[in-house]
């Protein structure tokens, strides 16, 4: 099934319309549908080289399926046939030997190296520029590189190749009764790889919350040779080379595989829905439970904003909902516990709690895996909410618990008056994707009508205001969506000045001209 | 009270002298009973410069107590008089304007900068060497810098200065009824600085276990200005700067300061101590609560050899100490699924499980209170055996639970091999510090006869043993001692290559003249 070139998913997947319009016109009226513009693909600077020709193309429709990611922005433009980032050729490698073929043509041809797992990043991070020496671009779409390659299932970890897609890799770990539970927005079209690269933020609101946690070691291809880490489950021998690879969103070297922590699927699993009048109350009731030791698997506090846009509540309340799960034993006692914290704090849980210890019963049906089918369904209506003529992104941040209540003050306010002075009215909504002991990662939704041809401007406005208010607060530009260009001016503004020196340091050892993904977290020119 | 010059501790609390008696006679027979020479302490090869003279000294005493760190070949050689390392001065700055003077004249004179916190490293990472370009060394004794500066008691975070010594740290903290909970076996003569520069592991044997965990941001001085990371619970903005600064032992920088994960005093507790006939079902039974998501605070497998040498059991039964804590609830139902997982694998729980639930009662009088003093008094147990005659080390390691039978066979055969060939006869012992979902961490203690004045020759031959089994085997050769100078040559056989040169980038990047700590991590010549 092909995809949709510039929205999310299969283009026959991709219709969330009437459910956008309902959610949208209900803050703005009646809105009108617009199609896509057929893309315009530029021709491509260079032939494909012979080194590359097994396993590349410089087809027009695979280049414009390579030209961006799937941010607001690169949708817009797709949607309008903007394909004019496309690369010059795309190859797909079956081995580390291809793609060591590649970095020599491009060294020696003086091009741009794009590493493409998913190309579900929002923050540009896979999107072909050149620096001031390339001629040209090869994307390395690393789709073919998608297998399970060995399980160990005693230390429960397994050997997986980095193109592997979410889906894909779960039914690989599947077969084995493992699974690896990380469950980004994106994971249908997002892959491995790039979870590494960007440090992604999945399935689990507290402790091994981020890919980082669930990474043992890991193999980087980088044009100076390989950078392989230790098969162990810890060590304190000097820095840790893999959290210099986690994050390293391609300029560093192409992750080609790893060493993943996978587990059994849970079986038993506990529930529940607790909702608060007061707001701060439902933030105190959150940190509870967040320094209680608990650890539950889902630990979303939704604002009434937030819950009224996702149906989950329509009375003003805020909805903190907590899941616990566990392939060992019941859950029962840490849900008990849990919710008699939020109830201290004036929570009330009008649909009681939900426990499932029955092993044989079909994970179909559960709680989890619906709000999973709803998550999931978030980047198919930001399609038609563009299609609407309704300006939609999410933005994220952490921060401290004690840093948290001015800042979402602050954040609110300043992106609501942007959006009355940019869209003439708007609505910003907030909940905490992970919430850790010392604080939560905020995740904010905002939605404005847009002005059509001049939604990228709107859009960067909105931005502007949304990014500088975060670091006024206190807050990071990212917690999960990485930095790739779209945050740079920020990251640098938050990044330690001597650790941008360190980190171009390593660049000028590990790329010394320069190839891989320029302008994508560092500078082109090293 | 004056420390002990070459040995743990105070000078009157050094006498643990009947107690190794016991142990080692059980083994060796009648032991005659050494005492220590007096101390040689080379003249220094320059005068302290002027800048430094308000807050620095060249005396002999001073110089001597900065020599060298403590372990086996350290205590050795302290207790026969060569202090023949001493830097030529030690700076104790009052605050960062003198640690940039420190660093400022180290480049003018060309001395090498020794960082210092309390002296305990057992890999030589604090003893003074100098590179090619030095002609001096100053010891920075950060001891000054002590203060906990700032709480923040909603967040659950305290801004800490790095020269704060395990107990001082512990006192600052209870006056806000908070602890760090971090308990190295060298919490009373070991600082919060040392404890991140060389990724120490402390007290939680499951989850946030190692000091990376408990650091929310560090602040470091380096010679060309200051790294300060942000103050979030996480963030997904690159690589993780916290990451290259934990482990840097003194080689990038001197840390100065760390905003540090605080939580309150647990008040609920349950132990457990399940007993093995077969240590292959102990293993078992200890992976299967490591990964059950349960997270005990205490969960260590002393082997039959381990329970015997400590007193915990004497008929051949291997022991799995398990122990659960928390401030907020009981901890009941985590202990009782943990001891019905270990007894699932044939693990019998002859004096039942403890649960204290009771907020009022002392803490003084539970078995996590006694195990931790037993603990603490390891060191001076060491120093009783240098001058009974009796070599005897720790070294450690992580492995993956596939790893671990073959590892543990082989190292403890190779190290009673190497015992018998150098010393005549000796003891393997091995226990468990940490577990992770992935694998455990082996802690092995030895103890052979020395020959009188070769015991330096006797450990190389047995340290060398032991390492290059732990790397055959699949271990690292560190999990929480650090690398220092002693382990570097296995050390730069785990690293991968081009990590080490982006080591060393990082180094030319933040330390151009290699002032800092040379032949510790990374070679002195960067």
């Amino acid at each position: 099934m092909a995809r949709n070139l510039w929205g999310w998913g299969e283009v026959e997947a991709a219709d969330a319309l009437d459910d956008s319009r309902a959610r949208a016109e209900a803050f703005f009226g009646p809105l009108e549908v617009e199609d896509a513009a057929p893309p315009r693909v530029p021709a491509p600077r260079l032939e494909v080289p012979a080194a590359l020709q097994a396993f590349s193309t410089a087809d027009a429709a695979t280049r414009a399926a390579h030209a961006m990611g799937k941010s607001y922005v690169d949708r817009v433009r797709g949607f309008r046939g903007d394909f004019s980032s496309a690369p010059d050729l795309v190859a797909f490698p079956r081995g580390e030997a291809d793609l060591v073929a590649v970095l020599e043509v491009a060294d020696a041809y003086r091009l741009a190296v794009i590493p493409f797992g998913g190309g579900s990043s929002v923050v540009g991070g896979v999107e072909p520029r050149l620096g001031p020496r390339h001629r040209g671009a090869v994307t390395v779409d690393l789709s073919r590189l998608r297998e399970v390659l060995e399980v160990d299932d005693v230390s429960r970890v397994a050997r997986v190749q980095a193109g592997v897609l979410g889906p894909d890799l779960e039914r690989q770990l599947g077969a084995h009764g493992l699974t690896l539970r990380h469950f980004p927005q994106s994971f249908e079209y997002s892959s491995l790889g790039g979870w590494l690269a960007t440090r992604a933020g999945g399935h689990f609101a507290t402790v091994y919350t981020r890919i980082d946690e669930l990474t043992q070691a890991v193999r980087l291809v980088t044009p100076r040779g390989v950078v392989e880490t230790k098969t162990v489950p810890a060590h304190g021998a000097g820095p840790d080379a893999n959290r210099l690879v986690l994050g390293s969103e391609g300029a560093l070297g192409l992750i080609t595989e790893a060493w993943m922590r996978v587990r059994p699927r849970p079986v038993f699993r506990g529930n529940a829905s607790v909702h608060f009048e007061d707001f701060q109350r439902a933030v105190d009731a959150t940190r509870a439970i967040a320094q209680s030791g608990l650890f539950p698997a889902n630990c979303r506090l939704l604002d009434a904003q937030e819950a009224f846009l996702n149906g989950v509540a329509a009375d003003g309340t805020s909805v903190l909902v907590l899941g616990f799960e566990s392939a060992d034993a019941s859950v029962g006692p840490w849900l008990d516990r849990a919710v008699a914290l939020a109830e201290a704090h004036g929570g009330t849980c009008p649909r009681g709690k939900t426990l499932k210890d029955d092993a044989g019963k079909a994970r179909g049906g559960d709680a989890g895996d619906s709000w999973r089918a709803s998550f999931l369904r978030g980047p198919y209506l930001q399609d038609a909410m563009i299609r609407l003529g309704v300006v939609a992104d999410t933005f994220e941040t952490a921060c401290t618990w004690r840093a948290f209540p001015a800042l979402y003050a602050e954040v609110t306010q300043v992106v609501r008056e942007a959006l009355e002075r940019v869209c003439g009215s708007g609505v910003v909504t907030c909940r905490f994707t992970h919430v850790y002991p010392d604080g939560p990662a905020p995740y904010f939704t905002f939605l404005g009508k847009a002005r059509r041809g001049g939604e990228v401007e709107q859009w960067i406005e909105l931005k502007r205001a949304a990014s500088d208010a975060l670091l006024r607060c206190g807050g990071t530009i990212t917690h999960h969506h990485a930095v790739g260009r779209v945050h740079r001016s920020w990251y640098e503004r938050e990044r330690p000045a001597l650790f941008g020196e360190a980190l171009k340091a390593v660049k000028r050892a590990w790329d010394p001209s320069g190839l891989l993904n320029p302008g994508v977290l560092l500078d082109a020119e090293p």
